[in-house]
């Protein structure tokens, strides 16, 4: 229970400094090798402390992934607010990609993809972390119908599904970089879609 | 090239046949284990032959799934012709969420995601694999296109991919099962973009 009060108001004290640079290692280590090759040490190594230090908090690699995934899932993250619904889909867009093309995000697909079906906490968490990627930008929409850009039918969760969708896509099939001409050229079918009214809640 | 002949042939003499059921095997055993366990005695016990007869042809594990990929990738499959695009690709979706929901595409994606990225010849047969996936409807939707269902300018390979993308995003956010309701709204909404002459060659 200390750990969430820790993380809820940053302290700024040993120990919350050293559970962020565990997690965060836990990203970085992840990206680096991938889940396969995940490795209490190497985390470890990577934050700066002593194997033990991990192992007393979480027991496992699982552990270490579950706790990094759900802390990542409650962070409060800045949206775009650019004014328009299509400037802010791009931003929103470019976000995305550098998670995608080298980020933890093409990690943690492929975790879904392979041993995160095998273990359902885990693979609650690696939803959750794709479903905040997406929700934290519903506001961002609702401000879009306010603005009189988006019919009032609009689906917020519809739309960003809608527009995510070709951007994971690129990169499962060829594993190609995703660019600025996909990123507006997937906005464009998204918005069309939903002023077609084909994303209405 | 002697393979060569006899896949494209068919004549079903003993070594053509023994070759399709190893390949069969390689899918099948990535399927059932995934590319991290996938080995060379397993797939030769699934086709029923000795090991000793997958190592004289295929020395790898990667050269076995090349070889599979590759084989697959030059296959003329059936496409649906249902008689209006809609239905169509309601079928090919059908088709491709039995691929994604428990099958060899699925596993394919995976591999994209973590080891294909380090060997450029299985990068590049893995790609072939969802091209080929792809690029087999262009006829369907051609056939949209004289039959006026379509613009004339649309393009059949954006449009299948902004169709396909949305199943492939739910396969690697969620892994839930790529569902009818799903295929439908992919259908409605890359159908209104290509409409709109947003899918324009």
């Amino acid at each position: 229970m200390n750990q969430q009060v820790n993380r809820g108001v940053r302290t700024g004290g040993r120990s919350a400094r050293v559970r962020e640079a565990i997690l965060t290692a836990t990203f970085d280590e992840l990206v680096a090798t991938g889940y396969a090759a995940l490795s209490m040490e190497a985390v470890a190594s990577r934050a700066g402390v002593h194997k033990t230090t991990v192992y007393r908090r979480w027991p496992t690699v699982d552990d270490l992934l579950l706790d990094a995934l759900t802390t990542w899932s409650q962070e409060a993250l800045p949206v775009p607010d650019t004014g328009s619904i299509d400037t802010d889909l791009v931003a929103l867009g470019r976000e995305l990609a550098d998670a995608l093309n080298d980020g933890v995000g093409r990690q943690i697909a492929a975790f879904v993809l392979t041993s995160g079906l095998r273990s359902s906490r885990l693979s609650e968490a690696t939803r959750r972390y794709f479903d905040h990627q997406a929700l934290r930008a519903v506001p961002t929409v609702r401000q879009a119908v306010d603005r009189g850009e988006l019919p009032e039918t609009c689906d917020a969760n519809a739309l960003l599904t809608t527009f995510r969708a070709p951007l994971f896509y690129r990169m499962v099939t060829t594993g190609d970089p995703i660019d600025d001409a996909l990123i507006t050229h997937a906005v464009d079918v998204a918005l069309n879609a939903a002023r077609a009214g084909l994303l209405s809640g």
